[in-house]
């Protein structure tokens, strides 16, 4: 059966600013050094997916960045461009009905554009037994990240203890979903062994995850089934720019994933980090003995645990600890780390201010 | 008798990094966001000192660029170019000698070209006093600053109790000058009333202080007398260049303040700061009801007792603290406001790396 890659490019990144901007959103930010998010995303794949397999769903208004940025490993009807943010569930479908239509059935992986994966031979390890798990029939797999702190950030997946399928593949049955914890409870969690974290990675026949939606998201279900006949006509473009903004916004998460029986989790332990914010710099950076994370030129003096992300300018500090400075080509952010996640406020201040210029 | 202003423009300002730079040194900068300190020292001598009989006396690398910044204020040969640096007493015995060799004798005030006086109409009061003081007779004249704080970083003057002179200028006789104490005895001068803060300006005629130097650094005298035969003849240029580098390196206060006689000092009340590092933009302007100094544009969440200086950024802040940001044309810099002093060891180290382009 062939194998489809989705990667899911639909994020806006503010957490990001300044690097990530409306015209440029984190996907397309060379954070390691190496290439941009997304490009990293489709060659993580490789001996998987091949990249002629792999698709990009994104906003229309990034479809040509993308185009332009994936620099020749996509082809050009391979980026599928949404009219609308609708969540994930419409995305999800969207390529599934693609792939069914266009391509006929086949093994489809769904992957965010802008995480980070250290270990990627690992990570392809898992992939191919997840891509094995799921040719196996109707299950919905995915992709759980061994715990190694007791982070609130992250939804969980729960494992059923007795729930190993086959030695030949290591996945489990999935117990439940949960939501993001407090830090009691994923204290609770990272213990007892048995919950995982949600990387938002899922592999499936685009068949079964179209079945799904039938039977949990009907509604959503009637809309891709008006899309997908319009596909291969001349009225697809017409037929998506009319139908795919009214998809009801839910999350393949609280729309299928959670409901659905017969889900199954392979255990990921491959340096995954989803880069939430500009403190995730450190995880994409081998800190210096001082904890500093440099990129671009710097001078420093006592200075203790910081990042430095410069993109033209020299950036000295004096004296300082836990902190993250940006500089790019209009900006400089100065952000005690323990703030990073409140990058978006100021984000969101620039929008109320009118200060368009600076999103 | 007339009067001449005597401007001392011959420092590097290397702890107002990355604002002050080789080519531009800390006289030049516009800290307060009126005008150049440069030309805020020549201004508000006005009424006291016409702007016709002020000098400025400066490194030779940059009398051209005193002319041109200080926009028609100086006659082109009112800018003394001293071909090296030999600290005051040079740069005053060669501003003394010029005055009496070509403008027969007068009085002549000199000044820092790089402090701020928050009150110039007081400061020309007190300016006004210290002029007829020195017009007197034989007295060198000072102008000590009201302490009010335990200054560990000023050198002090000591009035004798009983020296006040006349009802009409309140000019004490000095008892000593001292060197920058330690906390303990800053505090206790601050106590005692008797002391005031040094700020280096000084008033007195010009024949009055080469008699000084005749009696007091003698083989300065010999220097200066060479240079004033050459003064107005063709070999002026040629002496000065040969004689001046050669001219022992002393400061006035040491070489003359501190060992002669018939010393008298002013009060001044001004809101003087001699702004000698980053963290005296809070005293150039008002803080904000957070503290927050902002020159330039800047956006900040939950931030406190900064310093925000961006010449062409937007700078954003979230959740620091004393902190000194300053953004220029090529540089960033973010430190702590109890570190500002360490800047110059910034610049050392770019010296040493060889960075010369961020000097």
């Amino acid at each position: 059966m062939e194998r489809y890659g989705i990667i899911m490019a639909g994020g806006s990144g503010t957490r990001f600013w300044p690097l990530s901007r409306k015209s440029l959103p984190k996907q397309f930010l060379n954070l390691t050094g190496k290439d941009s998010m997304v490009n990293e995303t489709i060659d993580r794949l490789a001996t998987v997916i091949e990249k002629d397999h792999v698709f990009v769903v994104t906003n229309a208004a990034h479809a040509d960045l993308t185009f332009r940025m994936t620099n020749g490993r996509l082809k050009r009807d391979h980026i599928l461009a949404e009219p609308a943010a609708r969540n994930t569930a419409a995305c999800i479908g969207y390529a599934a009905m693609e792939i069914v239509k266009k391509y006929g059935d086949g093994i489809m992986g769904i992957f965010a554009s802008d995480h980070y994966i250290k270990d990627e031979s690992g990570f392809r390890e898992v992939l191919e037994r997840a891509v094995r798990t799921a040719e196996e029939g109707d299950k919905l797999v995915t992709i759980g990240i061994k715990p190694y702190f007791p982070s609130t950030g992250y939804g969980y997946i729960k494992r059923k203890s007795s729930g190993l399928l086959t030695e030949g593949t290591g996945a489990a049955e999935v117990e439940e979903f949960v939501e993001k914890p407090d830090l009691e409870t994923a204290k609770r969690y990272l213990e007892s062994g048995d919950y995982l974290w949600n990387s938002g990675m899922f592999i499936w026949k685009a068949s079964v995850i179209l079945k799904q939606f039938e039977k949990l998201l009907p509604d959503i279900y009637d809309c891709l089934l008006t899309i997908g006949e319009s596909m291969g006509t001349e009225r697809e473009r017409e037929a998506i720019d009319e139908i795919y903004p009214k998809i009801p916004k839910i999350s393949i998460d609280y729309g299928i994933m959670e409901r659905a029986e017969n889900v199954f989790v392979l255990e990921g332990d491959f340096g995954w980090n989803d880069v939430g914010s500009l403190d995730a710099m450190e995880t994409l950076h081998e800190p210096d003995e001082n904890g500093n994370v440099v990129c671009g030129e710097n001078i420093s003096l006592d200075v203790k645990d910081c990042v430095s992300y410069g993109e033209s300018k020299l950036i000295a500090m004096i004296g300082v600890e836990n902190l993250i400075v940006v500089e790019t080509n209009d900006t400089v952010l100065v952000c005690d780390k323990s703030r990073a996640q409140d990058v978006k406020k100021i984000v969101e201040r620039l929008e109320t201010e009118g200060k368009d210029k600076y999103l």
